[in-house]
């Protein structure tokens, strides 16, 4: 049986002592650490740490935590996040007409594999409707035009309020989502790109990664923000082609790549493993 | 004992029958075909070919392969060239004061990897002065400025017109080469940059990396073309970072990938197993 | 559109101008080659080849093909196979509980990735029914035990015979198929083995994996031979694990090798671009 | 300037409150947190850390700290080691005839990215002594026959000990150490064998590769211990091969890897970054 845990996030200004303040609290409230990653960005002097504590035994609730935990919180200018575990992030996704993200990403949730729940997919065709409902998940077909994007942003918005939804994957969604509706979800949105990004940003990445002759594709799964393909990466990875790859090829082969970019990414969120510091993402995996 | 062999390269327009006249030329003149590789990019229609002959028992020469070739070679407008082995490729080095590259490639040439000769190595410093000569290889100190540049760089010329050298290695040599003396070498300039080209083209490729929060760095070998970082790509090798590297940490994990991506475009092309297709290559593996 | 094409395989003693005679063979009669590989292992002397023949144009068909070729397949001593494209090959699939492998194939079909048909799957677990009918494929439920083993491989073997079947694909199947089953159909079986073959070859290759304290785990592709584990390697592929993984985590992770290391198989070999060489294959990628 | 730090490692039965227990004995004499990592092995209930102590500061030293860390060290029944950061762990270096990983191991001393002296580099053959001797480092030629084994290799244990070796690197030595010679040394013998062990273990790895026709070839670095090839795993990584690599090809392709992956051990050993565990390593990357 799974043991009871929490999560503990931490970003703060770095100082002496922060490490052993942290864990100290811990084990004063009978807390057992059972995993602790930290991190310190030398640039900016940013501390970062993740500690996951076994709940058995711990003298603190959801109702206590908050007023012990001020002091030091404020003392330390932490930025702070503890996860309880006591429900699952829900996730939305977006998709379009390429579904090979979608299906990985709901055969992984179906075997377990991602700690999610998801209270629906949307998408601008109606392709995947029964895929989706045969599963029981709900589907929403929320088709977009250049006139009724605003509206269907609403609408977007919308369901991820009822629905309260925690984060939301774009398994290629192939819409670019307005900035104002991308401000409204920081850390919130994760997507897959098909390049090594910052290379072949925009339109048609393979196509532009086949047009340079170059000899290694990938994909890269990062935040979005309002600028395109600029967030925060989350997680990279690149395979091999050569001159005998047509478009076709690299199309075929980076779907394999996708997947398991994306669902790398989806399954750290998930974990609350990736903290964001300015354009960068602490991964503690 | 090495078979002794002749390696034929053929670029033509695509068309039926390419293979068979080639291979039955070859077969007529009582040649043996050891190896043969050939690629049709299908977007322009071009043709290409890779034949190793064996030339024992094979009834043409230099002399005498050149006229009895031409009417097949004109029939099919062919660019073709024949290289019949009996001479090692020369390659010149251009390095400044990160000597990682110029080492390996050293060492790989002083135990017998590459199969060229050395007939100099050139810097604008001094620094590796004692380690070429020790290996009985001329060093050229060449120091450049802004003022200097064409003087330094018609130098440059009159060494590799008069040690007849076939092709230059930019093995992290940190000056930008003007315009005008990489045209004079098409094909015949490769050069190493430490990213994923197209990505962080231009200077400090790390730094621009590590800026940008990338999970994965690389490095690209290309033949130099009067755009800078812009030529066709001939190998291309990755591998992953995390938050925990520093610049200092992609600058020493990525000599490793920048000795071995060098160290295979220089072999391929010892091996005349790379064909330029316009901003592209074909490589023969 | 898609142009029509056969592929001619040829498997012989090297000798002399064997390219020639075939390329020369098919310019003949007017085909045109759009694709060839070849190759020579040169500790046994054999060479191997596989011609993609565009047929528009070409003057041989189904019924003349054989008696117009037989002079030079036998000059050369050749083995050899002509697939006229006219045929999708037809792979059964053979699956326990994990259905990952099961899947991912089904899903690569539906899409058109895999040029196949899939006329079963059968299991020795009726867990994966419902999801198999639902593409319209046959589903067997063929239970064993060691009494009736024999009875359940002769069922087995009455299907593929029945369906017409080309090869069989273990998507993680289970169990260990009798040598004389095996036999029945050599280099007609493919096997996804979850480890680095040879190493840890048998039963739970990623508790083995886990208990020698490995930093590199893997996926393995290979015909089945009446040696368990042994049979000639298609396709492998690794990823790195540490020290924080857990025999789960190897297991989680290797799955998506698994799928990726199968289906590229599944691929080759629905493409004729597999030949086995003894105990070795050649792989015409 | 790198600021001055002390690394401590802790390896003791896993239980609650010690990460805390160590950061606030860290903290309470005034010592700051660099870096800290740690790991519980679920399956044998055992806990690893590795904290790095910034020095300005702390109020022990090399003379206070054994007395002040003694009780918490004892309660918890820790084995540990602190290590002052004061001297440069001392390696040796072992070598037969093939150069590439001594050269390499040479090549990242010489450039500084390797904290270690090297008092000495021993060898069965001579054929390196000039080269090591012009990098100012002592060549000690100890040939070796089945009858003079034991004399060779109390000799070997002389120079360790009158040098104050830490550690030995078998930089490709062909030769095979006693079991009695290696007992000396636990955790001291770091080994490379250019196979992804356990596969491919003995004698010629490259000619068993070739043999098998695997599709992937790689390195181990590993310790040594009194069974040949099986001591703990640090580092390995593998590359792919195709039908065309001759075992030459192999030699060749994984020397890169050789190199690499032996740097990489040594780099983390120097830096007290690996644990062992039983028959496992915890490597704190």
């Amino acid at each position: 049986m799974p043991v009871a845990r929490a999560r503990l996030l931490i970003a703060c200004p770095d100082g002496r002592g922060i490490i052993a303040a942290v864990a100290g609290f811990i084990a004063e409230h009978h807390g057992n650490v059972l995993d602790a990653d930290q991190h310190t960005q030398p640039e900016h002097g940013h501390f970062f740490m993740r500690v996951e504590i076994e709940l058995a035994g711990f003298d603190l609730t959801r109702e206590t935590f908050d007023a012990a935990w001020a002091p030091l919180a404020k003392s330390q200018r932490m930025q702070w996040h503890m996860n309880w575990g006591t429900r699952k992030k829900r996730m939305a996704i977006l998709v379009s007409r390429e579904s090979h993200c979608l299906h990985d990403l709901l055969w992984r949730w179906k075997t377990g594999e991602l700690d999610v729940d998801i209270p629906f997919v949307a998408s601008n065709h109606p392709d995947w409707q029964a895929d989706v409902a045969a599963l029981g998940i709900a589907f929403h077909h929320l088709p977009v035009s250049p006139e009724t994007k605003p509206q269907q942003e609403a609408e977007l918005s919308r369901l991820i309020h009822a629905e309260d939804v925690d984060f939301v994957v774009l398994a290629r969604y192939m819409q670019i989502l307005s900035p104002s509706f991308v401000e409204r979800y920081p850390q919130r949105i994760i997507n897959i790109h098909h390049s090594i990004l910052p290379a072949f940003a925009g339109r048609r990445p393979y196509h532009q990664a086949f047009a340079r002759g170059v000899k290694i594709i990938g994909a890269t799964s990062h935040f979005a923000t309002d600028v395109l393909d600029d967030g925060p990466i989350i997680a990279q990875a690149t395979l091999e082609v050569g001159h005998r790859d047509t478009v076709e090829d690299m199309i075929r082969k980076g779907r394999d790549l996708e997947r398991v970019v994306l669902a790398r990414a989806v399954r750290l969120h998930a974990q609350d493993k990736i903290l964001v510091s300015g354009h960068k993402t602490v991964v503690f995996e």
